[in-house]
């Protein structure tokens, strides 16, 4: 991208925080073709937070949505949720998840992620996993950061359609559908 | 069943143990319909060792045998494996284990359960899980002891099709196929 002036370069950051609100500072300086510090002075102009705080911003609205489990319950930490609709959730891959022999991230736990956010996007006071569905499809490894997007892609009856897809910091690593079934008054 | 003389009985009680280890005296009691005392001296008699000592013994057996990952990595009690053909794992349903909302066991300690018993029962020294179709068939509260059983039932170069049936103590709560893939010399 050629260098551009600070109104555009302002609007472009916005864009970007907007639709990948997980970037660091330097994955921004390097997008925009500019110094870690421009980045955090226009950040400070424009009264974007920091990462962290616009993810635990996001957090704590998401968490307080959460219907069919508790928020605590969801494996990683929620970031963002539509409920009926959507959810986003991040999960850090730490030593204790990986097997001693590959080094490789247990699968369970990219299960457990993207199963405990399909029942948080469920709209309903309760709900279980009925079926699932899932592709394995890039070993992963300590240090990376899991992000899992769920989608509520068809409803019938009590029956909710869902789909994860779940990214690290390059490519999607684990896909899965979701067959989940509700209960209780809405 | 009709009351058996002695010998009759103690033949049903070893024919019992070798099929069903996982069966308590009270139950083998009332199977055989005699007291739990006379079970208890049968078993004396036998040789044959109390519950937890069976299970004992064949989770020491078992375990020294896995070899794609490590034993201790199995979630549950590994409690049987025949390597390159089948394995047991029990799990036992503890608070942790449920949403506080429903009490129902979360789906991804049965997926944990079964995903780990089916990398167990693969020949090979490394393995991951490619591809998972599960489905849960009753909910599964505290208390329940889970008993999975993995079959590889079908090879294919290094592709592996895992089936994995979850038992609770009156029917099948779960069950699983999964697409292993295994690397490194056999």
């Amino acid at each position: 991208m050629a260098r551009v002036k600070k109104k555009e370069r302002q609007r472009l950051l916005l864009e970007q925080v907007k639709t990948k609100p997980f970037l660091t500072d330097e994955e921004l300086a390097k997008y925009l073709e500019v110094s870690v510090q421009t980045i955090r002075l226009d950040r400070l102009e424009l009264g974007i937070p920091e990462l962290r705080g616009r993810i635990r911003n996001m957090a704590e609205k998401a968490q307080n949505k959460v219907k069919s489990i508790q928020s605590g319950e969801v494996v990683g930490e929620l970031i963002d949720l539509e409920l009926g609709h959507s959810g986003i959730s991040l999960l850090r891959v730490t030593d204790d998840m990986v097997f001693a022999k590959t080094q490789i991230a247990k699968g369970h736990y990219m299960f457990s992620q993207a199963n405990s956010l399909a029942l948080a996007v469920i709209d309903a006071p309760m709900a279980v996993t009925g079926v699932a569905n899932v592709k394995y499809k890039v070993p992963v490894h300590v240090g990376e950061k899991l992000i899992a997007k769920a989608e509520i892609v068809k409803v019938r009856g009590n029956k909710y359609f869902v789909w994860v897809k779940t990214h690290n910091e390059t490519q999607e690593v684990f896909r899965a559908k979701f067959i989940m079934v509700s209960w209780g008054e809405k």
